[in-house]
């Protein structure tokens, strides 16, 4: 061992101790006969004292020294004069004897501090050294402990920890998969797993009744912000169990790494929200409630009034900002060109100030009086000082876009407190989704969600009001994980893939092997899949699940760092029998 | 929840309750007015009665039903009249009172038992069913238990688990890639990892001081029995170490796994053998230690008798296998032909039975006297009853014949019991292996393993003389894993690029980022990976890795339950811009 002790660990009551510490040169100060030296590793940093005048030889190793190089130091731990309170070993310093230059370092090209002057794409080119950053440190190592805890709770709670293959089959349903060609099998490929969806079922088939499994899951999708090609899921399902049961199990998962990792205790048991009061409360199926304003829907109240833009809208719905009526001109035009981006869609924003004197000023003026806005305020449960804000449209549009609206005003007036944590369920979700392009339904959460007993009759009348026993856990309008109970019965599947417009051969071909597994006595069972990124994410304060990934790629796919992916052999193709058709094509 | 207890629960003190389970039928057996079922999960069995007489409706339900239907009982826990002490639940049995089918259920093609009677090929494509039966269910568990208890270990020895990257690019060092086809970056292609060999040393250069993971690795070989395309290895790095801390600390794991999971302490620190003694006294870099029966060179002792078989072979070598002087000649013949097989590669056999009398019975009397016979006998420690087996050849090749020989003499004399556990380290291995066709030298272990530095002036010299600080850990002849100290020095790092004769260009491309990253300050560091798959068979007391694995691929690296690989759609080729030269030739 090249250490007694790590940078993290010395004490006052190690004053007089002899000890040897080995790390990264973080800083060196000279001062007149006196050099320090910040030493630094994993756990913390220490500060070294060398004498020039009690240790004329040290002092020249010091002065070949740079930032970044890696050194042993032994020496006598001493309290400090200056006690630094902001550091964990502030307290003492080590005088030292002897130095050892373990490894030199070349100048790193950006300063490994907690703030770094390196801009993203140099940061991304050298991970490794922006690894070395504390913030990075900390959520590592907040990933690792996150990882053990969620294990802990599951094995607790009688719950297997099983690997499933990464190696596995195309499945055409659902996003692009990465295939993989084998070579012992030319012309044939695996696929990496977007979830091991089918291999839990299995597995609750074969009997394991409480699975979890950490796992990697893939996607070949063209890259947003938070998305990752590679990404990792706590995988869960449970047999003999209905949702209520799953959503206890996971509610207290949940609760348990709040307590453990980040002291938080939630003493309420999780609010519950239908996925239609989402939507129509939120408009969004992940509403973030560390704040109010609600939805309101006003049409009724807008009717008659000869104000064509409110009257052909199939909706007009307003939210209230409180505390915003002194909002100026030019403040609402920005929140009028934010809702008016594409992304977004409205066409306009029509406002209400509800001023302090109990009068209301609107953009809308020519068309409704006072008595009309009054009664606008009333419904939006609006006071003196308050800002009305209204769009309108197609239902589903204009909700979602209030829902953006919402988060945006929710931003400005700083209501998104990252230490303040709303969990919800949402549940009751629609089964199928029609889709206007291929004329056809899809299934909302997977083909094999089961839909709530009490909506099976509408399955033949009106598929689209048929709910499901599904859900999702949601944060701060952040989903975090979401699953289903799935169907146990092969007659009510087939029915299901009938809806969904696969033929019997498809579905066989598709989904043959489960639905053949079904037929040896399936139990009933339901699970769900939380996005492991997206929790260690949050609990670090992050706003991209880029910082809690060691080695992430970039939006294009790539790792920069090591370059991949790259250019193969001619080798390793022709033993693969392919051909690459397109000229290489690199960024 | 479908149930109030598991089916392996319940005990005396339950007698009376109202109780509510739910599994699947294992057996049905009537008896008069009395029909017993015995209810199976994952947790045991409990068996049930149902009584004709006082329940008329349950009994027409079981009339219905057959073998692994899935069912749900509520009823009363009586004692048994006849207790069976070979069930946990064998105390009780349950009145039932009703019974409801959760899911019918096909006759399996195999009996769902702990001994079955379905062949090799017919369990793996229903291995859904196969991982039903007690004996996979125990292996899933322990495997579970074993992950557990690896991860907690790490994690009080202050390790973090820190998740690599699945894509990434392929290394031609080493065996075959699995390659993944970018659509994003057309003409690229990511690579499965062997391993995370070089993210972890980057983790050292980070500073992260303690990294593990159970992690994925992928290599596309031809198969042999016990591998898999993708296994799972326990991955270790560690910084600021020397061997000495990396097997002290390795030691205190796989001790750590034999008390918590069998109950196994070793009472003395692991023994430890250089790579050179294992070779001279057993023939083998993994020599199985549940016994004795050391090769004796016996070269010297042979010369000058005209035999021209020993005369001419560059090492004659003998093992004592203690008791088998009995062996017949037909017993003696069946060996010959052992080590004569292709594999082994021997030419013949000679033996010396050592006679009750004291006397000597030779295949090669007509060339030694039984003077000579007896110093042979001598220097193997042979004692009358005992048959000393020699063979003769090429130094390596017949020492490895001899360890395949006395392997095989130690399952014939029953010697290698599966509840003995010699653990052993193997020490000092070579830097260099040189390979006669390519006439360059290979790293034994992997390029950027760090020589003794004591052999360091060798390299220069010798290369084949230098000894690597490298190490294995062998249990019973199986190889659990391995590792080494890195190299920490760009200059010797160089250095042994240029032995095994990369050109600076050639390392560069292969292993750049990472000799980049050594620039910027690498602290000393060491690691190892032990093979899970195996730990989890040998604590099992498997032949195979297979069946401790849930989903595993057959020898041709297919998945016989799902069919993968498969053929993809040729959309996706198109995406991927890629063709398939051969005609699909599928098995």
């Amino acid at each position: 061992m090249f250490r007694t002790h790590t940078c993290g660990e010395l004490r006052i009551h190690d004053v007089n101790k002899k000890i040897c510490l080995a790390g990264w040169v973080q800083r060196i100060r000279k001062m007149g006969a006196m050099t320090f030296v910040d030493l630094r590793d994993r756990y913390g940093l220490t500060q070294l004292i060398v004498d020039q005048e009690t240790n004329a030889a040290c002092i020249e190793t010091v002065n070949k020294m740079g930032r970044e190089w890696v050194i042993q130091v032994q020496g006598l731990v001493r309290e400090r004069s200056g006690k630094n309170p902001q550091m964990a070993t502030g307290d003492v310093e080590i005088k030292v004897e002897e130095i050892k230059v373990l490894n030199a370092a070349a100048t790193p090209p950006f300063t490994i501090e907690e703030q770094t002057d390196g801009g993203d794409e140099l940061r991304m080119s050298y991970r490794y050294l922006d690894l070395r950053r504390p913030p990075l440190s900390r959520n590592m190592q907040l990933r690792h402990k996150m990882a053990m805890a969620t294990r802990n709770y599951l094995d607790k709670q009688g719950f297997l920890e099983i690997e499933t293959p990464v190696l596995i089959n195309s499945t055409p349903e659902g996003a692009r998969d990465f295939v993989v060609p084998s070579r012992m099998n030319p012309g044939e490929f695996y696929a990496l797993p977007q979830s091991p969806q089918m291999f839990k079922q299995l597995l609750m088939v074969s009997g394991y009744d409480r699975y979890f499994q950490l796992v990697k899951c893939f996607r070949d999708e063209d890259l947003r912000a938070d998305r990752q090609p590679e990404f990792t899921q706590i995988d869960c399902e449970m047999s003999f169990v209905e949702q209520e049961d799953i959503l206890n199990t996971f509610e207290g998962l949940i609760r348990y790494l709040f307590k453990e990792i980040k002291g938080v205790e939630f003493k309420e048991a999780f609010r519950r929200m239908s996925w239609a009061d989402a939507m129509r409360y939120y408009g969004s199926d992940k509403p973030d409630l560390r704040f109010g304003m609600p939805l309101v829907e006003i049409k009724p109240l807008t009717s008659g009034r000869s104000f064509n833009v409110f009257e052909q809208a199939e909706y007009v719905g307003a939210i209230c900002a409180p505390g915003s009526a002194t909002y100026t001109r030019k403040q609402l035009d920005e929140l009028t060109e934010y809702v008016k981006r594409p992304q977004i869609g409205a066409k306009g924003m029509v406002y209400v100030r509800c001023e302090a004197d109990g009068s209301f000023k609107s953009s809308v003026d020519k068309f409704y009086n006072q008595d009309d806005l009054k009664a606008w305020a009333e419904v939006c449960k609006a006071r003196p000082g308050d800002l009305i804000l209204i769009l309108s449209g197609a239902t589903h549009a204009t909700r979602k876009a209030l829902s953006e609206l919402r988060l945006e005003m929710g931003r400005r007036l700083g209501l998104c407190d990252k230490n303040t944590y709303t969990p919800l369920w949402v549940i009751d979700f629609p089964m199928f989704e029609w889709d206007e392009d291929t004329a056809r339904y899809y299934a909302m959460h997977h083909p094999f969600t089961s839909p709530k007993p009490e909506d099976i009759p509408l399955l033949d009348q009106d598929p689209a009001q048929v709910r499901a026993n599904a859900y999702d856990m949601v944060i701060n309008g952040v989903e975090l994980g979401g699953g289903s109970i799935r169907i146990h019965d092969s007659q009510l599947q087939a029915k299901i893939f009938k809806i969904l417009g696969f033929t019997e051969e498809k579905a066989v071909q598709r989904f043959g092997f489960l639905m053949n597994a079904f037929k040896f006595g399936a139990p009933p069972h339901g699970g769900i899949a939380f996005g492991f990124d997206r929790c260690v994410s949050m609990f670090a304060g992050l706003d991209s699940i880029r910082d809690c990934i060691a080695f992430p790629k970039n939006n294009s796919g790539r790792d920069v760092m090591i370059d991949a992916p790259s250019a193969i052999d001619q080798e390793q193709l022709d033993e693969l029998q392919l051909k690459i058709l397109a000229p290489k094509n690199k960024e």
